[in-house]
């Protein structure tokens, strides 16, 4: 890409022979970035893993990656609220390391459950942005929202049923937030969250030398 | 009714004059209960004021209560987000009252100000049934579902603006809770949430004398 | 849960073993409570039913149990208008169980056979709390509503074709209900009717002790 | 128009003067046939009284009549739920009286209150068509077709707030009745409801003449 | 059915050997009349056609009948705009003559083809209800309820594919129909637009003896 | 613009100084071509028309023009189904003048009303462009379409309401539109379907010197 | 087709037997032109190539043709955004063909590399008409329709997941498009953009003998 | 706010002596921060103006400031598509301005017009965070997106008529994006996009110290 980020195949819709061929292909344009294929099919994930036995293969982030990763800068926090939001939550987390940034995971702080939230907070307000993903009503980044001021990216996923109207809900949810500061993805869109929380991690000063918010110069 | 509830009129759509007449005739009729008149246009609110000097009118809550309140049973807290929905809460906390059933309110404990909320946790635990309403993503009812176990009723309010879609997104929110034993009403119903509030509480038996959930007999 | 109810397992999204070890784990936890799987698919149930022979599954609920009930108290009535709602108030009924009520169950009783429904009135008046499942135009809850003034949760089911929406237009139907006091939950969600529709029952006084409604004391 | 029926001007969207121009066009034209003006605002209505002084003003229905009605054949019951709804249900009359039958309503049978429905039973059943018109969850359409089998004609009403969406909620119900043969018309629109009521009932048998369904030749 | 008709089973979403259960039962309760079930998957209509073999099965309409048919009384025209809109017009040509009317099939007279539709004006004209079925842009109820005063019902079906929506678009195109009086029922809804038009037809005085509308006595 | 066009200023949204000031500034640099304001509210209209007496103001329209018109090429045909499209149509027209062709009106030959619009079928077939508006259903295309092989474009308007929902029914329809090659634009954007339309009509050869669709050379 | 143009069936819902049926028919009727069938399942697209062995099949466009196509007259751009549009972009190609004008395609330029679309920029404007295919946010016409004048055919395509809503975001997108003069036809339409575009470039004089815009005759 | 961040006063729905109130108070037990109004009235800005006289009053952004800036850190570039975007754009640049970070405008860069948006290219490459305002089809994002790689934060704005559906349109076209790493807030929340590209400008190391992308350290 002409950003400097790595290459990115979009699985979803191609043949597992044409996601190994751009693999492949891509791979051999950027031997010193990662390529990375997001949505792929259970069969394009087994081709991946047979023809190209140096990837990465995530099964649970339906993804796979070729090529060194760069070497992380800052660190980003990622949030689920339930285990059903895992194939999200580690397709944000894949995204977020090949685009040079740390990454840490932390799961199942749903906002009916609040005391594993709060148990977490310092960590939450350690980082330097923080992607966050719930299904269902999608409360999850407003309360995390509530508690630390760290740059935040909401991913809403289509985890439930009826009137979750496959993700919509929480979508709708999480633009409404009354915490302010949210900026959010599309549902299930765990690699556009993890690039740009990767591009706000990697650009932040280390912790100890920043200025403290309205502090006077 | 037919059920022993108060006479309600629905203002909305009706003319002051109408409103006088229907409330006027309905008291002489159950001179022994509440008459409760709801969405109230001003001048509505003005002309029961100057005709029926021996009304109830609250402004806040745009509805006016004409005959004796019926003697309260059992405690309903009526929990609001933020100071924008004090119409809402105010319409359901006059129906609890005018339905049979004590009342008390809790406001500006939205989610995104978790200290608030725990700070009255014990004061949700003891009530008989929650009123709770809430605006924009509408996730107060997950919270407070998450923290307590009292009958819920939920009360989109239609606070906000753009995604908001005039109160839907907090509705589904509420509809898509991840905390379960939550019902919910249409947006801005504070009195259909006061009328199942009241009658959950006012059947309720004394907490003293309740069997701990799961004891054996 | 916090709430002191039984854990719930959401099955929809879970591989059959995932749910097993579940309910095993959660049983093993808390052997003196009931441990709830709702949404099973048939391999789920299959493979419940295999491993776990002392649970009981309800295949029409989708649902499987392990672990002792708690003793019932009060009384929840689980109305259903069609025999396609069966699948949720059987997952209604199996809830209200686990959550400490006694339940009964009336089927078929849709508003375009109103003798049926007007035969049950007495049955539904004397009940604790009501579930009433419906789907297509979702208008049983109003005519119930419109003839007792029991708490009532009302469960908009996925029943119906073209402009029922999935169960969208049940749901907006009970929404905007012309009789007052009806708590709504997500379409098919017949688990969070039949906690709430507990919680109501089981903190009841028995009929006898309670006071007229208005009555003064 | 080419079938026959009064020329009907859409008072909508056009000034008080265009709709008095065209009703005395109209009627010059067709001086031997009534001529109709519906959804006229309140300048309208008075500027037609003013200055068609022959002309029928209805200000409940916001419509306007010149010329002779047509002599009534067969009899159709204009039925409302609510008296919310009665504008409606006026202009509904007012289109079926001057399409050539005979009209009657009845008012505030809404779902709610069955016992006031269950006393016009006898009624339903000797119309030759029914229009049937209700806000909100518009159930009533579902209960009267399966209390009678005459033809029926629903009209959702715009009467609701929130999550009634303008009507939309109330179509919705209709759309979806568990009862069948009902034909739903636009939200609001009286006038077509009672133009195919009355084609319906100017067509019909008297009924004594009539064999009953099914019977032998 | 109450109301004298013929009883229907909702095929869907039920298994072949509770249709064949349900139609046998039906059958012998009232042997002399018609018994209807719709929306039958392929597997159901083969376990009828082999369990009962007395029963019309009609693959088109997805849908079986059993015992004798009620005379027909009066004509219903069933109109189709394409040829993919067969399953639903076949389903109300069915359901007319369960329903005791006469029943003829016009189709393939969609509105980007005009001079088919005009070619049949005439017959349009002289049936006493009509069918008019379109997916689509569902235009045709339009055209023909400009062409002629016939009551008309008007059923849009699901053909279309992106913005069709399910037939989403065409029910709206035929509620915002320009020409009065046509009832709409719900998408693919074939059996109850039968159920209407046949009703309708069947109470009809035949052609020679009605009076011109608008003719004085 | 860029593209050679006329430059254009939407008005809605802007005080009417702005307009005036807008209309000025553009007029001066651009002297040799017409300066178009659409969307103006009557403020707005009556201000250009005081403030720049050369301007050409289009009340219907809302619109207003400064500037030279280019000499027209081609000829663009403005078909309108009612009355109460007038101001969309007069929109298009203005905007086909403005960007350089010919232009007819076609008004009030909706649907339901076919004779008047096969009436105007040669003088259809004889244009270089169609511009279609509609409102309601916004079938009037589909006819239009099936008559001739014009290129069109569809401009669905605001016409309606209840199911009309502001238009969408009418957009929807026309994109789902039997008959092929129909271009749709935005609700009552008279404007940007003028500009399409006449780009293909100044560009079009003069019909005689055509080869006939399909003929070898 | 009464408009001049190739017959075209519609295989959507069509057995590939009843396919191949009405190409044989069609044909043998209009053996002096194409004959195209668009939207065929793989089986409907074998039996096809099986039976016609001179028909052509395009697997891409998921379409066959049989016949001679017309001799091709001005020439139409189909542009596509991704790769994944290549489906809907050969199904206009394909109709572009069928309908008597020349065809290109220009693939892969969507917005996110304004680059690539700059460099084809003079071949954009040498086009007479433009096809524009483009899933997700449908960006991609606006910005063709910035950069040159040409008429310009927007299809939007299902690709997408999430609140893409099946093309509906991209549909959005494109009837709001800033530059004016873009018609838009429905989601995956790409045979009814052909259609237009077709009609548009083989009525176009040539290039060099059309009069620059605006200017003076 | 816990979070560290000024105070802001939502001013929709309240009254203008109530925000007048509101920013006093906040103001006394903040003096070293600013306290922000949002979303005010022209009465509420009037008043303010009045009563509070050294209070920024920002008529296009509709807001007001009270007590003192923070001194920036870091660059905030508002981009905004069209001049009618001016409000959401100018409540963003206060709303960063408040919150810690430099800003600067860039206005008048819509899609439609490329040249613009390239002759800045440099100026939004050397930022440390973007908002992007836009209208209509929100596709400016996507086109900035795809040039430079730096956080952006997209704000639809509800700018443009018919299918805009009040900014939905642009919403989900910001949402689809086909290029990554943007993040969208509610429609016109100026506010909620401030803030966040504010959290992330002031965290960010001057441009001089960080490591290019992918660097191996
Ligand atoms: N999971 C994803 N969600 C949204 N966009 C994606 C995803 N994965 C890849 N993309 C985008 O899709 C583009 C590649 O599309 P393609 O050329 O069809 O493989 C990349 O440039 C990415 O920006
Ligand atoms: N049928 C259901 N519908 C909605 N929520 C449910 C259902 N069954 C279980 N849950 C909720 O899902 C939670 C368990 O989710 P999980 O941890 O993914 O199994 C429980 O706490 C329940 O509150
Ligand atoms: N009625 C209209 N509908 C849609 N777009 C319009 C309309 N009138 C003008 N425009 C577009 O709006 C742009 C001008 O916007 P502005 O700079 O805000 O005046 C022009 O370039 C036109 O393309
Ligand atoms: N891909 C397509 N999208 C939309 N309409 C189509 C398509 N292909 C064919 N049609 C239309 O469908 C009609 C044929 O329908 P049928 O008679 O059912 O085969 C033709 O007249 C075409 O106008
Ligand atoms: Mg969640
Ligand atoms: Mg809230
Ligand atoms: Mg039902
Ligand atoms: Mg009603
Ligand atoms: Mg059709
Ligand atoms: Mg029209
Ligand atoms: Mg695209
Ligand atoms: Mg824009």
């Amino acid at each position: 890409a002409r950003t400097g980020d790595p290459e990115v195949v979009l699985g979803q819709g191609k043949r597992p022979e044409q996601v190994v061929t751009l693999l492949r292909t891509l791979h051999r344009e950027h031997p010193d970035r990662a390529v990375l294929a997001t949505r792929l099919a259970p069969e394009a994930l087994d081709l991946v893993a047979r023809e190209l036995p140096q990837a990465t293969v995530d099964d649970v982030a339906r993804a796979a990656m070729l090529g060194p990763l760069p070497s992380p800068r800052g660190l980003v926090l990622v949030v689920a609220a339930g285990t059903s939001d895992a194939p999200v939550a580690a397709e944000a987390a894949l995204s977020v390391a090949a685009h040079g940034a740390g990454v840490r995971r932390v799961d199942d702080v749903g906002v009916a459950g609040l005391h594993r939230l709060l148990a977490v907070r310092d960590e939450l307000a350690a980082a330097d942005a923080l992607v966050v993903v719930a299904g269902m009503e999608g409360a999850l980044p407003s309360v995390v929202g509530g508690l630390v001021g760290v740059p935040l990216v909401a991913v809403p996923s289509s985890i439930g049923y009826g009137a979750s109207l496959g993700g919509v809900s929480a979508l709708l949810g999480m633009l409404n937030s009354c915490a302010p500061g949210i900026g959010v993805v599309n549902i299930d869109n765990g690699y556009g969250a993890g690039v740009l929380a990767a591009r706000i991690a990697r650009q932040s000063a280390p912790r100890g030398t920043r200025a403290a918010p309205g502090a006077q110069p």
